[in-house]
């Protein structure tokens, strides 16, 4: 399992968010409060949008705490959209091409969560990844087939159903082989635009995930300054402080998408 | 803090007391049971001796439980004598150059624990260092430091009066900076022949350490074999599994020598 | 491209091929002589064989020259049988899990050279490996893929055979997506007890392949002591020593076995 | 021996620099044309300005030519004013707190040369850098000593006189303890407005530095695209493109200040 964070909105220090609330993604790395795994600390990731529509990305395989570099660009770099992923690893190796975001294009995907029976069924879901993004892949993880898949499955045109069309196969295939363990994930994606995020178990047990929106001003005493607005939206596995009224509960089963100011959450279910 | 564990006695695979055991030192390193900080993932070292007399060394910046190498080596290397050590930084980087064990000629020492007021001892303390020696320094930490500076004091020797001076020094240092902070060790030195640890503090809260003798005969179902018999010691931060009557505490204020199957722990007071 | 070396015989320190001499391996990662790239940087790996019948492996993503790990290891080593390899990547990424060289239960596999086309080829080449096979895959490289191929293709039973088939299989998928970048190989494998290594290329122009025969009696001044006898067999990508009668080249389309004192040179064609 | 490069000026992209031209900083450090050791493989470093007075630090031990995350930042991050460094290690070990730049406040200083017997004078020259700044230095080389020594020296305040009295005195120590190896560097440093670069050495064979001033458009076909201008000036080892019209060498024994559109190059001696 691991923990993430999603931001969208007026540009800001990625630190704010990363470093400086009491239970900022960077503690979670050290002891996250909601997961299944208290220690996230096989690698992270940074993906963000800057000048260029191509999305930089930063990965390493140290634990998100004791990286001076992470520090560094979380304090220099702003940006209007961000995704960050720390990362506790259910069996793959810790590498950084197994780190959270992944890239393609001007996308970024990230995911907390597991395919049950992975080893069972990775070759016949690798197998149906699209020939021209296939070559992409560099990892092993489920987390990056997934993305390639979704990708084939037309993610850039319609993300809602081509995560329910992906969810459906992958599902599909676990069923032909018998897979009794769950397929449990949050996730989410972005074209640099729009951002996209999926909660989805076949149990009703998916990992957590909460979403907010508001006109951050910045971050005091380990508490994020969430003010009235609607300029920001954030999508992350935990609530990064205790002030409870800032925080609502994506529900099982749901499709967030954050454009602009609009923030809509519908019911999700794989296809068919 | 971090925690540390020493063998001497007969050839056994590292990964009998490394991985095997239900508190292993590996274990330690995610979930530590009687550490200040139960998290030891600021990298980790290996120490050991084989058919030369200089001992070997395999250190890196990943959590111990992460690390493939780690665990093939462990698997792999057979030594009547070895070290090894996890890391929670108190405050220096997480580099290979501030992991322990560190090694000079056929030496090995490793530490737990910290010299209060190190930043504004550091220097002074460094100066203290014996010239020819100093060139050896690699990395900024206390435990690096303090054992440079024993050595110039005799550690090769008589380290019950290294160990002695050396504090007594580092001690008489921080009264000078009026440092409140305490001075708190455990640490263990060999020459792949001796094996010397010490556990002493000035204010009586030093970290915890255990030791006990025997002859291993491998690790079943998390406990290790302890039977009958003196081939064997091992100091240790922690008990490796629950079996009470195994693990003797090593008494604040103690030096501890092991050689051959004798092991006699002594009263331990700073110089003067 | 790569280089690498193989050696079987009588138990040597594996510094003694890999530091010592004048083109030592560790050498060839700063500066190749016989290689398109000079500088073999991206990563290294050293799989031997000790007290049980599974290999160690250490594998990393430092240029050779620079690990202290390495170093260490390699004084402190002594084996029978070891492989080492340093890599300079084709394209894809710098990461322990691209490294040479890779382990399957006892077997060792090391590999140099390219397959052409690789991005084209490479998700039919995963989808012909055999399914309980393909979950140990854990990165990228064609020199894997390959690996897990043979394996399924019977590189356990009938190595010639294997390598046979699987590049008949390989060459087979180059053809039909219409590549025209050459297959040129040299490669390695064991069980811990024969050493097979071949040398084939579909347009005559294979990486360099040497090997020799004889006692190894330590290194003096750069030069391997490599005297009369049988008991001991190195197949490497570049001689160690500018000693031209020690070295023979493996002729294009070999296969080499070596097993105790027997080494047997015969022609490599693929199947069919 | 390493290579560096620093630019101050209008904002750009620092990939034009540090990745487009055909000599650009990252091919130098695969293989440099004016360097005594053409791999700089030894780790890198990145510091740039950006909207805090701080500077960002980027620092890492793969070599530059195969990290992934260096790619990225540089694409990513436009900056006014930046420092890159390749390191190729005159004997200190690879880590990244022995890479360049070093950060100290809103002070950024990079190096390139050698301290002539540093393991004889290092503890002496450790010694005087002042209390309150020795706390900083993390590592174990002779360029992050000479930068706290200098900066206990005034640099801050008046860097010409810093420089020339910090070379001063650890000439003085090297002719103390003997020494007969040269002391030869180029460095620079910068608060972020004015940019400073030295070249000395005692024996008239400084490593290569060269400068330039115009209007940077770009980089096309590895060709800086240098126009008539004086808005941005570089200081660099080696230049980075074969436009020998664009590129002056800094005459030895110089100290360059560059301050908005105005740089002057004076003779530099150390003091008394």
């Amino acid at each position: 399992m691991c923990r993430w964070l999603a931001y969208a909105g007026i540009l800001i220090a990625m630190d704010t968010l990363l470093f400086q609330p009491c239970n900022s993604l960077i503690r979670q790395s050290l002891s996250a409060q909601r997961s299944v795994a208290p220690t996230n600390g096989d690698g992270f990731g940074l993906g963000w949008y800057g000048d260029i529509a191509k999305p930089g990305l930063y990965r390493d395989t140290m634990p998100a705490w004791s990286d001076a570099n992470l520090r560094s660009l979380a304090e220099q770099i702003r940006s209007p959209l961000f995704f960050a992923h720390v990362r506790a690893s259910t069996g793959t190796a810790t590498s950084r091409l197994n780190c959270h975001p992944f890239r393609y294009g001007d996308w970024l995907f990230m995911h907390n969560g597991q395919i049950g029976g992975w080893p069972l069924v990775r070759q016949d879901v690798e197998g149906m990844i699209r020939k021209d993004l296939y070559r992409h892949r560099e990892g092993s993880t489920d987390s990056e087939a997934f993305f390639y898949l979704a990708l084939g499955n037309g993610l850039m045109e319609d993300p809602a159903s081509a995560f329910a069309l992906t969810v459906a196969q992958i599902v599909g295939k676990m069923r032909r082989e018998g897979v009794t363990e769950p397929f449990r994930m949050t996730a989410a994606c972005t074209d640099g635009k729009r951002l996209y995020a999926v909660r989805w178990s076949c149990d009703g047990r998916s990992p957590s995930l909460f979403w907010t929106q508001g006109h951050v001003d910045g971050c005091r005493d380990g508490r994020v300054c969430l003010e009235d607005g609607t300029d920001s939206v954030m999508v992350l596995s935990e609530p990064l402080d205790e002030d409870a009224s800032h925080w609502n509960e994506v529900a099982e089963g749901s499709f967030l998408v954050a454009e602009g100011s609009r923030v809509t959450v519908s019911p999700f279910q794989p296809l068919g």
